[in-house]
Formats: structure tokens, sequence, C-alpha cells
């Protein structure tokens, strides 16, 4: 039972966690920490939030444990004033897509002043943005996955998975957070700016296709409709990651065209199975 | 009401051509044709077909409609032998996803003997195949694009497009077969092979990734489980206007990897802000 969770970023996935908490009845006290009072005025007249503000040092101050649910530099940004502000019994953890950056930021900070820190992953979204489509399943049967290093506080480690255990996880994995930056930009980072692409590619082709859009472009672009703000830190923050699966990406494409190009079709078609496989062993 | 129709291909698409029609009861026999007699053999056994066989002659004979729904080069292989089997009274239509081949192939072989043939594109399916994953309501609100060209049979159009409409088509909208195979190559064929590539891509990067796939990926990649012959067919015969598309995602993609490359946040979420509102326009 914790007895002060303090979310700093009441949007999507922050207020999912909250909601998430309040359903499960995980926390006694939940603090919501946000720039704007108006946006957090809905998760408070909704219950979620036993208190918000706009504070951050008095929202983080006396909390068992702190989720970071801004965006990826943001976050990183926010650690500092986090760190002043709680104290030695306080477990701190993030929600971030990139890993490295905010680890890397903890662990300076904690050769100044020991505070855990432990990174989080969950590994669910949504094309929506904003506490308004916040869920408290978001997480349910999700996978999430936690980074700890060689220099992390074995129970710290263990609360943030039982954390994530308790608002639903199906499954919580750890990793290394270069390593699970890496695999984060080839499973998700690369699709949402291929499928970001996609929509741009239509739009100057022949926008007049959207017409004919049926469920195949819908579910390969939903994601193209992600928040700006999120995905520009994302994309910013991995981007070495990112660019070696972008290039991996083009390789791939291209040996594909070209295959359609020298009218190939056995070879094509070998490839086109050998894919049909990989994705229906995900299904 | 149709007195006999053929179906060419008893699989997903002419398998839910003929469960749609039996469920209206639009058509008084309905006619299978396909090169395994087994596998036509759960359509008869489910009362879907009437009679099936792998005669395509005897299978079109007699028949008021035929609806080709082979693969598009399969079934503008099997058009000659069509033509030569049906009577005057006969129309042809097909399901295929390009139609500027077999529209040339039609107007070819009505300069010999007239046929009325007019090209049918139902903007529906599913990542399954075969007639296992056929389904009554397939065409259930989706569009169906419908090729005409000048020297089509008024009296035929408006046959081929009420056809749709009965089998639950939302809409039919007409297209001259060359916009048609542009359009689709943008807004299908693209998508299809961007996700077959995006598989490759994760394949060959971090196989271990695919264990953190969540809907974003999952989505974004679910076409590429299509059947390969199918899509081998598709690729080789729009490859020209899949190139053009390609060739503009390749330079949308350039674009936003410079704008992450050179770090610029700004000029990447107005992109992306973009983006977004062009996708969620389409939901």
């Amino acid at each position: 039972m914790i007895q002060r969770l303090a979310v700093v970023g009441v949007g999507l996935l922050g207020g999912s966690v909250a909601k998430a908490a309040r359903a499960t009845g995980l926390a006694r006290e939940i603090v919501g920490v946000g720039r704007d009072a108006a946006r957090l005025a809905p998760a408070l007249a909704d219950g979620t939030l036993d208190r918000a503000t706009t504070d951050l040092a008095a929202g983080v101050a006396g909390a068992d444990l702190v989720v970071l649910a801004a965006p990826v530099a943001t976050a990183e940004r926010l650690l500092p004033a986090v760190w002043a502000a709680v104290g030695a019994e306080t477990l701190v953890t993030d929600v971030g897509s990139t890993k490295a950056g905010i680890v890397r930021a903890a662990r300076a900070l904690a050769r100044e002043r020991a505070v855990a820190f432990v990174g989080s992953h969950p590994m669910a979204g949504s094309e929506r943005s904003g506490y308004e489509a916040a869920r408290a399943d978001l997480f349910r049967d999700a996978t999430v996955v936690v980074t700890p290093t060689e220099g992390s506080d074995g129970g710290a480690v263990k609360a943030v998975i039982a954390f994530w255990e308790r608002l639903g996880a199906g499954r919580v994995v750890t990793l290394d957070p270069e390593a699970h930056d890496r695999a984060v930009a080839a499973i998700s980072h690369l699709p949402h700016l291929v499928a970001c692409a996609l929509v741009e590619a239509v739009a100057r082709l022949d926008p007049g296709a959207f017409g004919l859009a049926a469920r195949g472009f819908r579910d390969t672009t939903r994601i193209a409709a992600g928040d700006p703000a999120v995905w520009e830190e994302i994309f910013l923050a991995n981007r070495e990651a990112l660019d070696a699966a972008t290039a991996a990406f083009r390789q791939a494409l291209a040996e594909l065209t070209a295959a359609i190009e020298r009218g190939d079709g056995e070879a094509l078609r070998a490839r086109l199975a050998a894919i049909r496989a990989r994705r229906e062993a995900l299904a």
C-alpha cells in the first residue's frame, strides 16, 4: 500500500497510472502535478486525484512513489527538481519511451544524493492523448519494461515491478536501458515514423485516395495520430537507435522494391511468405 | 434476381461474394469454380454453393453474372477462356486490386466478340485468406470501386453497381482504371509493402524486440500477414504506380529523418501535427 503517490503529468499515461492506482486501491493519496491547473481539474473532479498542484516540489514532497509521466525530454529536465524535493524514502520511476537518457541523468544525480530511481516503460498507449484518453485498464495485460542498472537498489527494483503488476501488467521484463532503446526503436519508434511518412506520402500523391481508405490503411497509420509533442521528444531522444532502425527498414524496402522492379515473382513470394510467417508468429 | 451466379476462385473474396449473395437471396443458383475440388468442398458442404467445378468453361456457361475472384494476374489469364464460354447475356466482373490490366484485356477480347465486362474492386479484405476467412458481411459498409470505360454498356455498369449495393457496400464509386490503380497504389499497395518491410526490418535488427510488440506494432503490420500469392500478383501488376508511390514515401521518410537528425524539434513537431490532422480527418 502506497501512502502517497505523486504523478507528474496527468495525460494519457499519467492519468491512466492514477486511475489504475485508484481503481485497485493501491494508493491512499494520489497527487497530480501539471503545468496547467485547468488541465488537472477533470482528474480532480472525477475523484482520480486527491490533490492537484502546479508546484512540482510541493507535489512530489513526501511521496512514497513518484511517477514521471511527462514527455521524455521534459521528464529528464524535471528530474533534478524532483530529486531536490523528495526524501530518502521516496522511490522515483517514469513511463518514458526512451530510457538511456533519464537513467543516465538519474545516475548523475544519485552521485550527489542517493534517491532510488528505476526507469519504466509500459508498452501501452493510444493514438489519443490527454487525460480524456486515460483508462484504468490501459496497462492490463501490457508488457512493461523496467530498466535497472548495476547500481540499482534491489528492493527498489522489486517495488517498481510489483507496482506495475498491481496496475495490471501482464508481464514485466527487465532490460538494460540501451538495449531497451534499441528494441523500442525497432518495434515502436520506427513503426511510428513509417506510419507518419505513409500519411504524408498519400497526402502528396493523391489526397483523393484517402476516400478509398479501408481497414488496412486505417490500422497501418492509426498511430500517426499520436501526440506530436510526445513523439517529437521520443524521436529526438532516441535518434541514434532510430537511425539504425530506419536504415534497416530502408534496406528491407529496397530489396522488396528491387524484386518487384525486376519482376521476380518467385523471390518476391518467398520473401512475403517469410514475412507472413514472422507476423503470424506474433498474433 | 440473378438466375445463376458463377464465382471463379472461392477464397476470401470469392467466398465472401458467394456467402453474401446466398445470405441476401440475390442469386437462385451459385456455382463455384476452382482449381482444386477439395478446396471447394467446404463451400458446397455449408450450402454456400449449389454446384462446384474445376472446369472453368462448364462453371461459367449460362451464368447471368460471372465474378472473377482469382489473384489479379490469374484472373487476367483466365479471361479469354471465360469469354469463350459465356453467352451474350452474361455480365462479367472481378474483384481485383488492380484494374488497368484486366480492363485492357477485356477491351481487346470485346473487339472480337461483345461480352459485357465491368471491373470492380471492393475495398475490403483481411490479412486472413482462403474460404475459411470468407464472411457474408465482408462488403458491408465497404467502398467498392467500379471502373467502366467509355466503351462500357450503361446497363452493365448499373447492374454491377447494384450488385455491390445488394451485397452491402456502403458506397460504390466509379473511377477510370488507371486513376484507380494510382489511388490504390498509394492507399493500399504502398502500406502493404511498407508493413512487410517493417516486419523484415525488426527481424533483422532485433528479433527479441517482437516480444515487446504492443497494439501499435500489431496494427501497423497486421496486413503483412496477407496472402503472399495474392500480393505478389498485385505488386507486379501495379509496379509502375507502386514505384511512384514508394518514391513519394521514401521522400517523406527522408524529410522526417532529416529533421530528426538535425535535431530540429520545431520543424518535426509541425510536420507531425499536420500528419496527425490528416490522419484524424480519416477517422
